[in-house]
């Protein structure tokens, strides 16, 4: 049994809302997740697109659509008033953290989430970030910046991309299967209870 | 209790699938669906936007994903060899219809649907509209043409985008409440158990 491979950008509502019942979905059928970060900005600059909230009458429906989809499982969400924020450096962060300590990684991610979700805060501010990250902030500090950790974060964008297929978020993939949006979390249940159809 | 409104193009996938299964999801919960269909591509053509299918990787995973989504629910599907095709002429034949008859206007869409994405006719050629349509054949091959009936076609399309706010298919609006896309059935379902949230 795979693990469940969870791409996510930090600035998507909707993979906010699948970060909330991933794990517990992945659970329930003696399954982990594996939380990959990656810029959905990139796929945009390479393929055209922008978030769906500056799009004609589908910008209005995403953004009611957000709300309904979190009150539906009881999630907290307030939609940030600048919207959406480079997730740059918040994934830089994410991926420095996974390098020493997954399990940590897997809290940290949840907690920008939740900063930028419920909270309103700027994930693009380093200092947000650092406070985030708790007693790793001084190492993490020092080591945003490093080209390595920039390089990673550029391969793993372009691993999601151009080796997976990913074209938005939250993007999810099952034993090769691949599952698009926040929408499909229950066509992936289903998907596990039945190993597929 | 109102009638369930179900917007949809005779050229989209998802509107097929969602057709197959909209009537009996109303039932269950003693409501009726008024079917309305309307030209997407008015809507792309004001907006910008194009067949799912034409996007970099999504269009990929948007053709996997027809014929997994079809699969999972047991509804025949078979992906047009030409796609898409333009639907103004199935469009104003079912507005023919529906004023004349709604039980067998419901009747014919399905058939349409059923000629484009089950046996890979096209829909788009008056001769088969006019063999789907039976015995109204000879009225409806006089009527197709009417100016009266254009206009009628042309007013419905802009009074889904404009008024109703309909911008992909199928749209699907609950006392009010719009859900667009095949993949929130359950989330319909679940808001007429619940009586919204």
């Amino acid at each position: 049994m795979t693990e469940i491979l969870f791409y996510f950008d930090f600035s998507s509502p909707y993979a906010y809302l699948a970060a909330k019942r991933i794990d517990g979905l992945a659970a329930r059928h003696g399954r982990t997740v594996d939380w990959r970060p990656f810029l959905l900005g990139v796929f945009f600059k390479e393929n055209g697109g922008r978030p769906l909230t500056e799009y004609p009458l589908k910008g209005d429906y995403s953004r009611h659509d957000f709300a309904r989809s979190a009150r539906r499982h009881g999630i907290p969400f307030r939609m940030p008033a600048i919207f959406p924020r480079p997730s740059t450096l918040a994934m830089r962060a994410a991926l420095w953290i996974k390098q020493r300590d997954r399990a940590r990684a897997r809290i940290f991610c949840e907690a920008v989430f939740d900063a930028y979700f419920q909270h309103g805060r700027d994930i693009a501010d380093a200092a947000v970030l650092l406070d985030l990250a708790g007693d790793l902030a001084p190492a993490l500090a020092e080591g945003l910046d490093d080209p390595a950790l920039k390089a990673l974060a550029r391969a793993e964008t372009e691993a999601a991309i151009h080796q997976v297929g990913v074209f938005g978020a939250p993007y999810i993939v099952v034993d090769g299967e691949p599952f698009w949006g926040n929408d499909r979390l229950e066509m992936i249940d289903e998907w596990l209870t039945r190993g597929g159809w």
